[in-house]
């Protein structure tokens, strides 16, 4: 779909938020004071519950050599014969922090004794400024209330209150045999897979063993929240859950599979096209690779070259910083391959082929309307502090640039969705703390 | 030394500036319609040339995939007995452009029948837009101006010659035995090393055979041009080259390499502070590394990382990015490796000590200090184009953010230059063409 308005995005979101049956959420706001700094915060937490524990539940995890204490506790979680809730706050990761895990594991324990769980059946999850240590008393405080609000009928709370510079909340769902999956988003910056700063809540009424979620997520993760860039950073608190309430029988594990790769494609092309700063979104295909690895970094090398993102940013067809990009990358990693049948695309319009560019007056303009077409919006002039704000909080439409890479030296290929870089995001990133 | 002002630094530059015996630089300036896009531009060309072709030369060039004409050609004139004559231009860098060799060689024999050299004694150097053809009728109308302008005395006029985007000339002499060695470098984006966008010319009338040139130049570049980085775009183009006139014997191998090292590692800061947008020197020192290359991995992680680098920009200590950049790394290349003893600092301030943060509001103020004494400026408000610019056009001094990390997993080390990310970076990249 292309969004139109704020309005009408909005009335599609409460159509993709509906809660699938045997699940709750919950959330609530409030005020404290970091020990680290000087100042006032702001946080949320959000509770998501299930009505019955259930076994049948897979996580993964980032990668980074510093991940938080919430993904440490996690992975023990899913020794756990069963999960019941998950909690989630913004505004700080709880990472590396002093007494990081017992914190964590002190609010699981509230929220247990508040569900009559055991906390073993609770998953932690955080995201925020990395460091600074949690607020536990405070949370303590505010958890009551966000079990009151504890409520079916629409995620779309959860999806708010899991957000830190996300314009708006995320939200996909696919329905079928009677059932359906519901996934939410959080992530704006830090993203790049393995996966992004992302916390991504996936929810199904559908029942699926705990073996087959298993076995499936990490392959559906690794083609869509994997494939994704915004700027290289891998966060410290990647995390990615899928719960089955086990309500709805009769779905073939093809089908649930081929309805979460829809979910977790979608979701993942949303983290990116609402990235901070983000007004082109970019998807960059390589094919005739020897293998898939190299074509996804290829992509990945195109995605986060700043110059071309710069480019990009500018509408500007500069197509030497794609071909730089590329080649600075098979020059270091492979500086051995055959590149004379090399050739490259952008919108459709071959801009290289065989070593060499293919450019001309004509050939320009169509490539800058390509990428004028693409665009979202246009910084406008920044505020009296001289901070570039979004004129928009909503994605105005879905379109992207479409770059096209064929190595001409095999047969892999691999699609990895980034985005343009803008001053947006040197406006969040130069002050604000995530 | 820091600067303080324009005319000293000017001052400063024009005593660097002194030619060694035996070379003589001329240049000139021209302007001509690119056969891709409808508009006037301005070229400059710049020679260099020694009084007697001399076989004591030596080159290293970029490794990227798809280079340049230029460096095709200077490969091949690496085999060359002797050199005479080095023809730069800036503006197009005759990448992958049709018929960009036989370009290339046009103008060289153009410079080699003017200056009474052969063909293969002159080599060629272009830097930027990447995929645009050379002018050559317009460029050999020029020349002769170039030829005419040739004189001894001072490289300034080359330094400028070679200039895109810089901000100002960079050159840099060290004094040794009665002679001298002097270098300029042209760098401003599309840097990392291996090498950057980066022309280095480096001229000595010190006695050093060809052998001894050719062992020693690529050790030195590995320390200095390649341990930068600006924005992790190797360039097509990148081309360091030595010369020497030989007029001045007696200066043993052991004392040339020590001051070609000086020259270069400072014109190699000298490129990064002058980086496109740079308003923060970043210099990363990796220690307890099991093996070198590993400690450098890091330290470009952390230069390299767009949220740590725009932490940077804001005089923001956000040590949780520089956790995140390295654990990402780590994660990622060798997620076996034991970082329990793992260890980081900025400006000399602990920030982490085996596994854990170490915050608190006075160390939050110190290190904010720390970061703002190092900037050179602070972004002023955009033209009425939206656009950002330096509001300095020389280093006015020539301090940097220091950061240490300690592995605490072997003996091995490195260190890397890299800089911040701000606006005035977005504005040259997101419009300009190189």
């Amino acid at each position: 779909m292309e969004f139109r308005s704020r309005e009408s995005h909005r009335e599609w979101l409460q159509g993709q938020a509906v809660l699938p049956a045997g699940f709750r959420v919950g959330t609530t706001r409030f005020g404290f004071e970091p020990m680290e700094v000087p100042r006032r915060a702001t946080m949320t937490l959000t509770l998501l519950a299930v009505d019955a524990p259930t076994p049948d539940f897979a996580a993964v995890f980032t990668r980074n050599a510093f991940p938080g204490a919430p993904v440490l506790i996690g992975r023990g979680r899913l020794m756990s014969p069963r999960l019941g809730a998950i909690l989630v706050n913004n505004k700080i990761s709880n990472v590396c922090a002093p007494d990081g895990v017992n914190s964590s594991e002190r609010l699981c324990a509230e929220v247990a004794r508040s569900l009559a769980l055991q906390r073993e059946q609770v998953l932690p999850c955080s995201t925020g400024v990395i460091g600074w240590r949690l607020p536990v008393a405070a949370m303590l405080a505010a958890l009551p209330e966000a079990v009151n609000e504890l409520q079916g009928g629409t995620i779309l709370p959860a999806a708010e209150g899991i957000m830190t510079t996300d314009l708006y909340p995320k939200v996909r769902r696919v329905e079928l045999g009677g059932g359906s999956i519901v996934g939410i988003a959080k992530g704006a910056g830090m993203i790049e897979p393995n996966l992004a700063t992302m916390l991504v809540f996936i929810l199904t009424d559908i029942a699926v063993p705990r073996a087959t979620l298993r076995g499936l997520l990490p392959k559906v993760a690794a083609d869509t929240f994997n494939a994704i860039s915004i700027d290289s950073d891998t966060s410290t608190s990647d995390t990615v859950v899928v719960l089955s309430s086990g309500n709805v029988q009769g779905v073939t594990p093809e089908a649930f599979a081929e309805a979460l790769r829809t979910v977790c494609g979608d979701l993942a092309e949303d983290v990116v096209r609402n990235g901070e700063g983000v007004h082109h979104v970019v998807k960059v295909t390589v094919c005739g690779a020897p293998d898939a690895e190299l074509a996804r970094a290829v992509a990945k090398a195109v995605v986060n070259s700043p110059l071309f993102q710069c480019a990009v940013a500018g509408n500007d067809p500069n197509v030497g910083r794609l071909v730089c990009a590329v080649g600075k990358h098979l020059g270091r990693h492979c500086p051995g391959l055959d590149v004379s049948r090399c050739r490259m695309a952008i919108g459709g319009h071959t801009v290289f082929d065989r070593g060499v560019f293919r450019l001309d007056p004509g050939l320009e303009g169509d490539l800058a309307e390509h990428l004028k077409r693409a665009e979202m919006y246009r910084s406008g002039p920044p505020d009296e502090h001289g901070v570039f704000r979004p004129p928009v909080s909503w994605p105005v439409h879905e379109r992207s640039v479409v770059v096209s890479i064929d190595l001409g030296t095999g047969n892999a290929s691999a699609a990895v969705i980034g985005a343009d870089r803008t001053h947006e995001y040197i406006s969040e990133n130069a002050d604000y703390r995530s």
